[in-house]
Formats: C-alpha cells, sequence, structure tokens
C-alpha cells in the first residue's frame, strides 16, 4: 500500500496497458461525444484525426482506468481536485494498444487538512508506436502514514 | 451555425440539463474508474464525497456532451487540443441535475492553420443548487466563415 511518504520525486509509476476497440470508442461517443469522427469510419478518415478516432475524454476515462489498475488500487488515494492541464497530443485510433506512466512531480503535506498530502504527477499516455497520445498533470491526495507536518515524501 | 466570427469574448453559451441517475454512475466506475465511492452508495457516505458520487471524469463527459447538446453540435467546431484546467469543486450526487454554460474568453486566427480560429472558453456545470461542481477552461478550434487574417470574433 502506497502512502503519501511512498512517493519520490522524480519515480514514475505503471500505467497498466489497455487495447481500444472499435465497439468501445463508438459505445463511449454515443453516450458523452457523438461528433462524427468518433462514430464512423469513413467520417474519422475523413477528418483530420485520419479514422475512427476515441474522443478526448474518452482517453482521459481509459487513463484513469489505466491508472487505476496500474497502481491507484494499491494507493492511500483520496481523490483529486481537478486537473492542472490535459493535452491531447495526437489521435487515439480504434486498435491503438495504450501504455504509459504517472511520474511525481512534487508532494507537500497539506496544513488545512491533517494527515493528508498532496502528491502532483505527471501523467503520460502513450500509443503502441511509442507516440506520447496525451499528458497532463494533476495533484492526487494520499493520507500519511505518520501524522504530523514532519511528514516527507521521497 | 456557429462560425469563428460569431463568438463574442464575455458572451455565455448554455449546456444542456442533464440529470445524472445512479445507474449511470455505478455504470461509468466499473468500466473507468471502479473506486468503492463511485459504485456503492454506503461507501459514498463513509466518505469525504457524503453519497454515492460520479467519479470527477464522468463528470468531465457528461460535460462535454451538456456541451454537445447544448452549442457545439451546432458550431464549426474542429476539435480541441486539451484542457487547459479543470477543477472538480464539489460532489456530483446521484439524482442530481446539472447544468451551465461555457463563457468566451478570447479568441485569435490561428496563423499555423488557415481558415482555423482558436475560441478560449470557461466552462461552469452547476447542480440544482446553484453550486459549481466543475469549473475548468479549454480552448476549441472552429473554421472561420471567411478566410485569411483578416478575421475577427465578436
Amino acid at each position: 500500500m502506497l502512502y503519501f511518504e511512498d512517493f519520490q520525486p522524480g519515480h514514475s509509476l505503471p500505467l497498466a496497458p489497455k487495447a481500444v476497440t472499435a465497439e468501445e470508442v463508438v459505445a463511449f461517443a454515443a453516450e458523452f461525444d457523438p461528433q462524427p469522427m468518433h462514430l464512423d469510419e469513413e467520417a474519422g478518415k475523413a477528418s483530420i484525426l485520419g479514422g475512427l478516432s476515441a474522443s478526448g475524454w474518452h482517453t482521459a476515462s481509459m487513463f484513469m482506468r489505466m491508472m487505476f489498475d496500474g497502481w491507484l488500487s494499491n494507493s492511500s488515494s483520496e481523490g483529486s481536485p481537478g486537473i492542472e492541464f490535459m493535452e491531447w497530443k495526437k489521435p487515439v485510433l480504434a486498435g491503438d494498444t495504450l501504455s504509459g506512466r504517472s511520474t511525481v512531480i512534487e508532494c507537500r503535506p497539506l496544513r488545512s487538512r491533517p494527515g493528508i498530502g498532496l502528491v502532483r504527477f505527471l501523467h503520460e499516455v502513450e500509443n503502441q508506436h511509442g507516440e506520447v497520445v496525451m499528458r497532463g498533470e494533476n495533484p492526487i491526495m494520499m493520507r500519511l502514514r505518520q501524522s504530523g507536518e514532519a511528514a516527507i515524501c521521497g
């Protein structure tokens, strides 16, 4: 179980790999983002994305599951206040296999919430060609193993 | 049909309302974010979120659909390069009804892509009590009605 104190700036944690199917791309788009390039192969090919491509919000949601399966489920996470930035760098196409990592940027105990610390991550999601398709930073709240402001990470 | 030139800084466009059901909260979480507070009423009540609560990525995905139905489907959108920031301010609980708006911050033609302009939005999602549950900024690429750098928005 990973507590606040276990996260080291510069250290990377793996995201679990994820194969992206056409069925999943279309199902997500039909519910949340019904733009033609996310629903139809021909419309995707005609767009700047070059094929049936996942909604950026689908990629973000798949990243969440990849992070959960990769390491978050084995941590003392108390959730996140938000996203500092997220960039969609390349299309995610049906048939791609995604992987990646979360790298610790910094961490600090929260004065406002004793027993909780904030760990900031750079997340990078890549396709099977090693191209970064999405990257972003976000802070995640982690419980401390030992209480008190003396706790440090790394 | 809304083109780049039609977006005015300071002008707000409505997000379509969305009722959040427990079934949707659990289905999204089971696929993308299987943390207990998103899967189970009792676990949600025991967490800081206070009830069965939507994953932040579910709220973001619902926002995308609210934006599509509210105004994006009637625009010349060419997609978005990412999210500048996104804050999850309050829990989104099963039974909530969400609404909100996208407000134009600024807009400029892209020198690198003739015929396309970038419109930056502040998006705000509220619950039925008028509380902001999520807010964030993101740029969306819009086709110009008239080509050329002389085009201005507003």
